[in-house]
């Protein structure tokens, strides 16, 4: 692909795209494990994304993006809003290619995603989540300093890096059982992961998960058209999953595939976590649970060629303990 | 290799033995993963065994041993005993192999544990861990059924099973770094894991280690003879690593390589758990985050050919709620 390919301010994401992005990041990061649940004696596949070094899938589209930097861009480095895992994702593949990275995170951010950004080497500014205008402040930071703005899903290379996931995802299952994922279900924040990895798997039904009240994805493919989250939307500890509008970039592709939304409750994102650590060992974060959450409470029709996400493990101890420790 | 020479009474595991657990083994289960892990700017790599089916490294030797079975032996079926580990590892092959199981389990094992064994289809007969004799249990319910006893670490298959461990490190690590484990760490408690992995890696300095008062591998290596762990030993969350003693058959394969002995107090295993949990996203349970107990604690000299064990997850939630929101 020519440079004048990447540079063109419409691309949009492909399979093609997410085919190269895939060969990329298999080259510096292992397939993340495709375990087997038994779910009332079907087997679905989980995707165990919190298990990537910086423990979400996120780091994916940091790396497809980063690396497609020119030399010029790079010297200027790149500044990124993110709750959190994008944040660390960016930071990450900014570390292993020497490229400064500023990162525009929200003041009420997990601690632990805070201190792992930070330890990663970037430079944090905080923000208020409910009144402070991310993208505004990107912009603002782009202008002042000539760095790229690396959005969290809104550009065709984190939608291609994102969808990676789903490539793994559909050659791990077909090597363990011998066919393709014909359903997935996906994590949904602003819809990179769900938009990357439904290029990835162009004759799999699609499932987008997301907490109830922030279930905006959800509402837009119902109705067609982009909706907001709307004002006040409910507490929720799935702070990755907390985007108040998808863009045009990941919704035209869930809409194109028919995709259909599901929304889950606390209580069910809970449930899920302690499942994901009875029956899989592996620390789930809520935004990462979603998926199986929808699972488990019955809200998915199962057969027994499902896969399904676990987009991510970054979650406060305290916070684990008590909901560990619950139900 | 004939039926013979796996009938042979006096057989000892072999490294050609470990060689061709490893293909049994990899042909029905995926290897797990070997994680990265940053100690103060060394990367070591930890084989994340809590991501076995059954959340422990015992299915390998459970299956090695099974499938060796005549069509005589299955029809009488196995007996093992177990605090759990072991338990669920044989129930697993069990199962798959459509074996009758009886289990021997101490009464005060791990509900999760416990629950599981059953779930996978397993008899349960329990017993007191202090005053009851497990062999002699396993012994006598043999004699009066004609089941195979399948010892939890005292059996060339199982030595060899579990040494496909060892195999899967070598692989896994040349893969990722282009060179091979000069120094593995493992967790002990009768020394199959140990000892099969040291067979599998003959060039490899071997560590072992064991909680505090339970490190009669530590005591029995420095000593060159077999001391058993003594009356009245100290309380410990670490049930996976209870043996009361070491055998024969692990030991001197142990001594024989000059292995070294390492011994960590709980507040060490815990600070691991909490480490595993924060860094790595995983789920591990005492006895199997020593190890990594072992290196955090610096009691071992670190290079960057390191790799550790954790070999298992298997952990009531509450208890493991407790110690993540301590320390």
């Amino acid at each position: 692909m020519t440079e004048q390919y990447l540079m063109d301010p419409e691309r949009q994401p492909s399979f093609r795209g997410v085919e190269r992005a895939a060969q990329k990041i298999a080259s510096i990061l292992p397939a993340t494990p495709l375990l087997p649940l038994d779910i009332d004696g079907t087997t679905i596949w989980c995707k165990a994304e919190c298990l990537q070094p910086i423990g979400a899938f996120k780091i994916r589209g940091g790396w497809h993006r980063l690396t497609d930097l020119t030399d010029e861009q790079r010297k200027y480095g790149v500044v990124a809003f993110s709750s959190g895992n994008h944040a660390q994702g960016v930071a990450w593949a900014a570390r292993e290619l020497d490229v400064p990275t500023t990162i525009i995170m929200p003041e009420d951010a997990p601690k632990a995603k805070l201190e792992n950004t930070r330890a990663l080497g970037a430079k944090i500014i905080t923000y208020d989540r409910m009144s402070g205008n991310r993208e505004q402040l990107a912009a603002e930071f782009s202008q002042k300093t000539g760095a790229v703005v690396v959005p969290s899903f809104d550009d065709p290379w984190i939608v291609e890096g994102q969808g990676s996931c789903g490539i793994e995802i559909r050659e791990q299952m077909l090597a363990l059982t011998g066919y393709q994922p014909d359903q997935l279900v996906i994590c949904c924040g602003g819809g990179g992961l769900a938009s990357g990895t439904a290029l990835a798997n162009p004759d799999a039904k699609i499932l987008v998960v997301e907490p109830e009240g922030w279930d905006d994805m959800k509402r837009s493919l119902e109705g067609g058209a982009i909706v907001p989250v709307g004002d006040n939307p409910p507490a929720t500890d799935c702070d990755a999953l907390q985007t108040l509008s998808v863009a045009p970039i990941t919704f035209n592709i869930l809409k194109d595939r028919n995709a259909t939304g599901i929304s889950v409750s606390t209580a069910e994102v809970h449930h899920a976590m302690r499942v994901a650590f009875e029956k899989l060992r592996l620390v789930v974060e809520p935004g990462g649970a979603v998926a199986l959450a929808a699972i488990l409470a019955g809200k998915v029709g199962l057969g027994d060629r499902t896969a399904i996400t676990l987009s991510g493990g970054n979650v406060d101890r305290q916070r684990f303990a008590e909901i560990i420790a619950g139900g």
